[in-house]
């Protein structure tokens, strides 16, 4: 099947997340990227576009301009990558929306809840499809876990435990580190840790245990002089089944690269599973001999097996994940039908959500705080 | 050197952590176990020192008949150790302090803060002194762990995160299992989970980052239909120096069989241990390659090396530590002069203090809770 | 900068190694892939080509024919990716070297000696370059240990061990398992293990040490009835550095899925790698604690960082190594010059030279074999 | 009951296994170490009886006067500890069990094959039994494994692969170092890494497939400029079930400790087996997840569980199973009764002619040598 038609916002020279969805849209050949808008800075943008061999007449300085003219193309595109700072997400992919373009967005989905509320209307009444890239569901031992969970391989779940540590934030950056000037600034990220990689935490919890949070207290803290944003985050979830779930999120944890960890426990077994090593999950059922469980391997089921391109002990890896979440959303907007575990913008609201109430949770010293 | 003489109440038939001790005592050759109260029933008392080949006239029925009549023995035993239930170490100890006779007790020191306190002023009035088995602290990693942090290698102090996580009690365990049962009646434990391995878990954080606990919250739940003790424990302390630390104490994390693991980051490295592979250390500074310190090799300092007996590579384990607290006891019996890292009524207060203020805590649904 | 347009001969229906090759063509955007035969079967060709979206006009039922084809257009291919059972690989490449197109041509480069030497005459006389897929080579933690072992980081070399484990041979296959029915086949394969895999465990070795084999002695066997190619290889290789190397390479080694490791001993220090969790390598110095260096890590050099497309922890795996030697081909041909770790006609004729040696050692019972 | 009265021929002050085999026979409390001849120096035995609280009246300065006095006494050992360097092995052994006293030895049980004979002929007229110290075989893993084999848990065997890796040799030791001293010296040791580490790989192979060496061929090497031993040894066996045993000993592969592992596969299963995290056992089933078995878990059967101490996720170590053979050994001798996995003057005789064969082959250049 000929590749859809891909545009881009964000993701100019010094980014690094728009490369990274670039790959991802290349690697099953599901996409392909024609038009963007890769910077606001207009010799920026003209410069990214050549870089990356777009035509220049779909080079854009203004992704407004971009989403009415590629609207406007009878070869225009049919969805656009959101990969600006956060704070840009809502109004851009309000445009696109707006303009019947679906829009395939990186996370959290917005920096402010006012703006995940309002682009949740403008989701409502598109044509176009709303999609949200926490990659780590894309990893096919993610969905073994979930598909496990769902079918009580593990019991009731007792607790889950989402660790995400990372320590390139440890100490104060250099000035020209584009990719952690914005995050430290709370106006452009709308948040620290909590907000880059906490969100992961909270989705992937609520991913893997099939349930929501329904309440939460956190505490949120800063170990660096002179940052205005948190670097470190401790969460407890209240989980809709009744289970409580704890995530710590750091930035400033050293001896961690991007240490995401999950491990969920249950009344009759267990499943963990690290991002750093993903093609495998352990297994532990009481009073048995724990089991590793491989991507590929004999003992993974459907779930895995449908994300899984090459066999048993050739590692895929974090780019791989991605790339499953664009041909699923290739899929969907194909054939007009999205899977359950297609992320979205109710996944995206949860997530602003959940900043929101760790911010004001914290802020209020840890109490307790309801999610609807 | 002779061995000097021990002598040891509880440790009868059908017990665990008895047997543990007897092993520790004697690895090293340091002690001679001659005397024992090994149990209240005075038929298994008999059988039981058959059993381990005890004299049959210094088999006691009763602990204090043993205190006072050993001391009145030339040969008499100089230390006892104290392996009964919980509820039962505050008047033993005392017994045998009051005798004159040195007590290496295992944790926690009691089952409550008034016989803590109580056993505090026997020992302060004591010619013998009193040892406590927080175990954990013989491992020589430990020890280099504890080292470097004393000496900056870490930089100042960020977190300290200890799990000690089982799961042998994920289920009502059989009645027959005389190590459940005992642990499960709060009259004999003084608590569960938060006792049983959250008190190790506390000495283990506070041992390693030299700091203590000057408040802390907790949650103490349980999983399992008719448990009147907490199962699982989560825990977060403030620490003398400023930072945090967090504790996860479970025993019912299923595919968990003793995994006590303590991680201490700081503002330039830190240090990752596991008790189930406990002959290594990590330390990973920041912008650094991670090095795996080996106890025996050449990476490990003089602390590691005063308290290993074989080359790296040939792996030590729990006994070995254990039998380090029993070698050092009876340095410092000998010499009287106990080592910095000794324990002893101290932290044997600090940790009865924990349980208790976690208790309060958590009634108080989460309360923060000011320790002296 | 545009793609440069490839062909594809072999990689239909069924195949395995054809979609990895698309995938890596792909990743980096580097390759456009936009003809191909790609079965015998003309049915399965047109049939294959559909599925993967190429140009109904661009599929052919013939390689020859499509070589003079596509080298008759001006918009025709400038390379052809050759991705079919192994005796094919000679006359396939030929043909398209004689037409002036590029070859990237899979493992082992030919079925026989004979091919390989008429292919190499080929070569020469071609306008077009020959790169041969050891995929293994594109990790970026193997690029590191090549280029500390060129620095000396672990002085003289002591020893190379490459093991390349596998299972999924342990019995006999399914009937319809078109991967195994021609690797089984010496007509098709040239040989089994030692060909499929040994050849992969050869490459490596002498990639990492920068020295090439000068003789061998091998035993190649077969552990399943009627087979008639070996499925396990034991091969000792001379070193043109002085020092030895030891290949163990099997298909049948329960519980293993595709476990190729490579450890450099030297004078000074060794260096560990594994391909099942690519990206770390251990290095350990005499009398240090040994350290793992991480892609992307800051212990990791410029040869690594080279081919290193996303941060530290962010795993990269087996379809990106593979992706790296596509985007270097890509940049060889356009540029006209190959660095020095690019694989070609001598690191091929030296792997058909080394199934060859192998095959006549193990004929003669594990006799020494000189090679050129 | 009440231990046996033990004796030690060497072991004095600077040596390493004679204080291993001190702890290891203290351990369970099972022997009383009363008497010793712990140096051929006079001088430092009494110094060495003093120091490990020897009553200085049973230490001797000559093995043979303290053979004839021990036999002599009421209260005579009934068995004695043998911790020379190896030449000294057969003539001290022979002493005692001429003089009716069991002997528990070291390995290699000789340091040549005339004294492996001479020492089997003494001990089948003796009244003692002679033990020897392969300790490895008292891990309740390596047991487990054994005993699975023996069940047909893997199915037939295809191979055995034994690595024994330390680096303590990589370098010309200090003349001080008086371990390295004899080791490296023929005359005292027998053979190098062959002899010291060789026969440990040898023996496992024996003790967990359950079969014996046919035939074998060995490259000895030496890597350090003016060693008169080899330091690396690759030896393949032939097993008496058909099957091929390759073992890899070397004392100079930097980055290892006391590296020894065993891999055995069979047509159903393989088994992997760690000494340096040897409370874990690795068994893959073709086409299952593979299980870890863990010592005291569930999983573990009844051969592992008989040799067992403490719970699971408690690590035994090196001197745990060290304990063991002292354990076993003072309950044969007691009940004379060996149990078949017991080693004795079979096992020993098997080394000794492990070590010549090698020795044999490889100074013919690797030639095939058939053992009896």
């Amino acid at each position: 099947m000929a590749p859809l038609k891909l545009g881009m916002v964000g993701g100019g020279q010094g980014a690094f997340i728009g490369g990274v969805h670039r790959m991802a849209a290349r690697l099953d050949g599901c996409f392909d990227l024609v038009a963007g808008a890769l910077s606001s800075d207009p010799e920026r943008a003209r410069a990214s576009a050549a870089d990356i061999g777009l035509d220049a007449t779909r080079s854009y300085d203004d992704f407004r301009h971009m989403a009415k003219a590629e609207a406007a193309r009878p070869d225009g595109i049919v969805a656009v990558s959101v990969v600006t700072p956060n704070h840009l997400h809502g109004p851009i992919a309000e445009a696109f929306l707006n303009a019947g373009i679906s829009v395939i967005c990186d996370k959290p989905m917005t920096a402010t809840l006012a703006q995940a509320e309002s682009l949740a209307a403008a989701a409502r009444s598109s044509e176009g499809s709303f999609f949200l890239t926490h990659n780590y569901t894309g990893y096919p031992m993610v969905r073994q876990a979930r598909e496990m969970v769902s079918q009580g391989a593990i019991g009731t779940v007792r607790c889950v435990e989402t660790n995400y540590l990372q320590d390139w934030l440890a100490e104060t950056p250099d000035k020209d580190n584009k990719q952690a000037q914005w995050r430290l600034d709370p106006a452009q990220s709308g948040g620290g840790a909590i907000g880059d990689i906490g969100t992961h935490a909270h989705n992937l919890t609520c991913f893997v245990s099939g349930q929501h949070a329904t309440g939460l207290q956190a505490t949120l803290s800063s170990h660096v002089a002179g940052r205005t944003v948190d670097d470190d985050a401790r969460v407890t979830i209240a989980l809709s089944g009744g289970a409580k779930a704890h995530i710590w999120a750091s930035q400033v944890a050293i001896g961690n690269e991007n240490n995401l960890t999950l491990a969920i426990y249950g009344s009759k077994a267990s499943l963990h599973w690290s991002q750093e090593n993903p093609n495998m999950l352990r297994f532990a059922e009481l009073g048995q001999a724990p089991r590793i469980i491989t991507r590929g391997g004999s003992a993974a089921g459907p779930a895995a097996a449908a994300v899984t391109r090459i066999p048993a002990g050739h590692p895929e890896g974090y780019l791989e994940a991605f790339a499953t979440l664009y041909s699923e959303a290739a899929e969907a907007i194909r054939t007009k039908r999205r899977p359950a575990h297609s992320l979205g913008i109710q996944e995206g609201l949860d997530g602003v959500r959940f900043v929101d109430a760790c911010q004001r949770s914290s802020a209020q010293n840890g109490a307790w705080i309801d999610l609807p």
